[in-house]
């Protein structure tokens, strides 16, 4: 075992705070992480409230994690000491079923084990995340981040990126096509960018007026108010693909009837209630479909690093030291960030040292 | 103009009853097809009876129609005199938008012109289906009935039929595929069969326990009572693909948990209130499809029928004298139909001779 140090919430009400705890010695095929940077997403939030009823505390959150490799186990091949690389989601999946031999952990048949709040494979260890000073993990599921790549920046690319990235080439999004992106947060502005470099023209759908300028510098061509009611019906029946990255409970129908035939909307945000019941008329009509999509395998997870990296794309953040972390929640709920939080993990060692 | 004779409805509440009225003479590309058979389907009822809100009165229903052609127009080169011939739900489309030129006029940007209640491409006649003895159409949207085939039988093919087979194609159902059928009833019982002939393992999902010896005479490997939670559970997450033929509003939820990863739920039955909310997250955990289909082109059509030919399928029907389509409708809304009434055209002489 070797000592770690991270944040943790120890039960729904507390709030997160200093926690110290084991990681276990690389085994062959591990690889032992430096933590520099970890994306905050609302994911982070839900569990470390329990607001999914199945947070197993202490609970360590994040998953958007960049470092440096400090060792590898003797079994390693695909990285050495001081690689900058990520981890997402997953740690670990049952690499036997289907999905798992397709490359899409993430609907392993058994369920992936989560970079945090997860049991291991093999184990009753439970899985602590991102937010602490190291992690070691099983190198088929560390991610290498490309050359160039800001590692701040890249941090909320391992779920923002790919849950966004995934839906986008599994229902291949092209150059010519018109894509719709609902909500302009972590999600969202990704989605923008990547949209737009795989040559689509993007539309934004927004509720704030405020975010226009933003969209456009992201890479929208057009930003459409979704209150306005003559806006909306101007790109009736219009639409390739629509991702809808809002989490929140909303009328879908707005945005299935501004699908073209055969046209896909995917849902990657998943509301504590159900939205309002769809339509089906508005499906039948068209041969719409409506779908949902979970953040993305490990090589695709690559794919999408590396393609950012080509084009050019990063998260916009803010960065926090880990003591904020709590504020920081709160200004997520009322969306008071640009476009996500990134923990300093530097920042650690000042509490730590206290 | 040529008489043409049958039942109309003349207000929402009124029965059906006989109605003369003109038919077109035949144009350059038209078939004059005397009508031998018209299956019954729900839609029929729902328009006679104005429950959408749109019908046209008087409105002579009837879209699943078989019968012999009688003259054809002078540029007429797909059919001559004496031809066993059906048509469908359309009688014409725009045929320049894209959906018209890849053959999917049932999606035509403008709409298709409905085979009754509709009106035609520049023109103001309102059409009229097929409880009546005689129809005019383009030689474009008129299908050729396969050399054997029994004509009662087939008629319930080109709406019936072709709704439950479009998807099927569309979603490319295969051999070793399981496959879902929701509902026996005039859709889900055609359904079984294609799906069967297509080489799926099929399971038929019903809350009558009567009907599992019909199911499986028609091709069903397994019946599952949908409202036995544990027979339902046994099939968790295994399904390629569900159509589901019900129109009344039900949980989707229970079906939705069926299917695999990529799974596609087609719904075909149009509830007039929505069905309740489906839970976003049955569709992101394995990246399942909820989508719609509406009946199939004309091309398709003909290929569904050849289909049914080469496989020996037909409805399974009752066949009723048109003097008995108000009690159909009756018996129609208790399910009281195995599976489809089709009315025996030759019956409409005897209220004309009284």
């Amino acid at each position: 075992m070797t000592k770690a140090y991270g944040f943790a919430a120890t039960d729904p009400s507390a709030k997160l705070a200093p926690f110290s705890f084991d990681r276990r010695e690389p085994g062959a095929k591990d690889v032992e992480i430096d933590i520099l940077f970890c994306g905050v997403c609302h994911s982070d939030l839900h569990t470390a409230r329990g607001e999914w009823g199945n947070t197993i505390y202490p609970s360590v959150p994040g998953h958007e994690i960049v470092g440096r490799v400090t060792r590898v186990g003797t079994g390693v091949s695909k990285f050495k000491a001081d690689d900058l690389v990520g981890v997402g989601c997953m740690v670990d999946s049952c690499r036997s079923c289907a999905s798992c031999r397709e490359g899409l952990e993430q609907y392993c048949e058994t369920g992936f084990t989560g970079t945090y709040n997860g049991n291991l494979y093999g184990g009753s260890e439970t899985t602590f995340g991102g937010y602490s000073d190291k992690i070691v993990v099983d190198q088929d599921f560390v991610l290498r981040i490309p050359a160039g790549m800001d590692p701040a920046a890249a941090a909320p690319l391992l779920c923002a990126g790919i849950t966004t990235f995934s839906p986008m080439r599994r229902w291949r999004v092209s150059p010519g096509q018109k894509v719709g992106v609902v909500g302009l947060g972590g999600l969202g502005h990704m989605a923008i960018q990547i949209a737009h470099a795989m040559g689509a023209h993007v539309v934004l759908f927004t509720t704030s007026p405020g975010k226009l300028e933003d969209a456009k510098q992201l890479g929208a061509d057009e930003v459409v108010i979704s209150k306005d009611a003559n806006a909306m019906a101007a790109h009736m029946a219009s639409f390739h693909f629509i991702i809808d990255t809002v989490a929140a409970p909303h009328d879908l129908d707005a945005y299935l009837t501004l699908l073209a035939r055969d046209g896909v909307m995917v849902l990657v945000g998943a509301p504590a209630s159900p939205h309002p019941a769809p339509g089906v008329f508005n499906l039948i009509m068209k041969r719409r479909q409506l779908v949902g999509s979970l953040i993305g395998g490990i090589a695709e997870t690559q794919e999408m690093l590396d393609f950012c990296a080509e084009h050019k794309l990063a998260s916009q953040i803010e960065i926090i030291p880990i003591q904020q972390i709590n504020e920081a929640y709160e200004r997520m709920l009322k969306s008071d960030v640009k476009y996500r939080f990134v923990i300093d993990m530097a920042s650690l060692k000042e509490t730590q040292a206290a």
